[in-house]
């Protein structure tokens, strides 16, 4: 039987190192962006997207160094989306992972130049010969994950998700909403291995399936947590959502509801995988987890 | 005789119309980030960076196409930049190319949304196989430019400008910045078609010195144009280095003399060309016009 807890400890402390490396301040014109892009990026975090990289890299056997530079690439974009994000004009958040967010530690000019600097990392790690020795991926790599994290994926999602403080979004909306907001970094990591494996477009197309469910569970659980978890718990605020009258999954729902559809979800992620042998295992575990977990 | 006015605003409406089609909003989850991106986008500038990526590429007759895509994704960057440095925590600039900036016009949430919107498809208009066949060159096209936009170029540069608020720079820092802030992003544009034509190490070595001088030039004429100019030929405010008590070639070498410094720039850029045949001539005019430029 799979250990995922062991898995996810395992990986997490592998993307570490490889965001400590690509991280590396030595010789850097200016030491306090570094500073903050390394606060921000380093020491915390489940690294469930460089995981499910990892992982999607596993059933076509792509070498562990190309997985590793693509999850970290892709944590990169996860973590400069949190540092804007919590900007004060954005959700104007003090804390984040249980430490005080980017602006607060540092400043607020830092943390917008942080963040920029962390995006556009990413894009320097996935173009590096180091991350793959075949080109044609390098660039497929990059093109998808800026479609990814972009206008018409994250960056498109966060601006719908401003505009929701001012109208009362559907269910159809919300769920459109985080498809973008969370679910296309999540859509990356599970198509990461696919593009660097060459894997059939059935495949990709089963993982992609996996990834829009698996993403859908997790904003459900993202929002029973806001509902249900404490400030230690989850190292954010909580209760911000339905303070501030936003419309989530668990006020169009209810809570009953919300964790009987993310118990669905799970359900049906799983099915996607069914093509998939015994080493999508940890995939399937993962569907679980994110509806389980308390951060 | 090569005719730089001409040539210069060919290459903008050319530019422009390159712009116009990778900010197309056909489709897009969400227009207002959309309206933000192409407001602050299109319609001015000079398109300089745009025109040096087309310059450099004739020089190895690369595929007009190809320059023009180049060209835009490092307009988009300068674009984003310009978006983020004109935000309250940065400069709060209330003026740009003659228009309210993107945060006054829209909002500041809509303003680091759109840099990080117009940033992220930067890369994305890189990777796509429109922008040329061998992958292995675009993949070398988003590596350089993301290590000139990055922490170890622009990004750093503007950290170390906003340092340099609270204490005053000599000479050779500020020499330094600016290689970073503004050099690094000329530097990819003189360097780009030399990645698309795979032109000989000598040939790109010979374009980055140009480019080095050129950009030093560059920004000698923006501190004395901050001194001299008008709100009405600059078309943003002016004046606001000397009143912030900020060091400035200008304040370091005085107006005489960093005349005199940006005119010797101008004679070692075009030396840095000799090798190169007529169809340098453009980029030798170039020199000279940064320098005399009234906006």
């Amino acid at each position: 039987m799979a250990d995922l807890p062991k898995a996810l400890a395992d990986a997490a402390a592998e993307v570490e190192i490889m965001l400590d490396t690509v991280l590396a301040a030595d010789g850097a014109p200016e030491r306090r962006i570094y500073d903050a892009m390394r606060y921000t990026t380093l020491g915390g975090g489940k690294r469930l997207r460089p995981f499910l990289v990892m992982e999607s890299a596993r059933l076509f056997d792509v070498p562990k160094a190309s997985a590793l530079r693509a999850g970290a690439a892709l944590e990169l974009i996860h973590c400069y989306s949190l540092v804007h994000d919590d900007l004060p004009a954005m959700d104007d958040d003090d804390l984040r992972r249980g430490k005080p967010t980017v602006h607060k530690q540092f400043d607020e000019a830092t943390a917008i130049l942080a963040g920029d600097g962390l995006l556009t990392l990413a894009f320097e790690v996935l173009a590096d010969a180091a991350t793959h020795a075949d080109a044609g991926i390098r660039a497929a790599l990059v093109l998808a994950l800026a479609r990814a994290a972009g206008v018409r994926g994250m960056v498109g999602g966060q601006m719908i998700d401003l505009e929701a403080e001012t109208k009362t979004l559907n269910l159809a909306e919300i769920t459109e909403l985080q498809k973008l907001k969370t679910g296309a970094l999540i859509g990356f990591g599970c198509e990461a291995g696919a593009i660097m494996g060459k894997a059939p477009a059935k495949d990709r197309s089963a993982l992609r399936a996996y990834a829009d469910t698996l993403g859908l569970a997790f904003q459900i659980a993202d929002d029973l947590l806001d509902v249900e978890g404490s400030v230690e718990e989850t190292g954010k605020a909580v209760g911000k959502d339905a303070n501030a009258g936003k419309a989530t999954f668990v006020s169009l729902l209810g809570v009953v509801g919300a964790r009987k559809k993310a118990s669905e979800l799970v359900d049906q992620a799983v099915s996607h995988l069914a093509s998939f042998d015994a080493r999508a295992d940890l995939l399937r575990l993962t569907a679980r987890f994110v509806v389980d977990r308390r951060n």
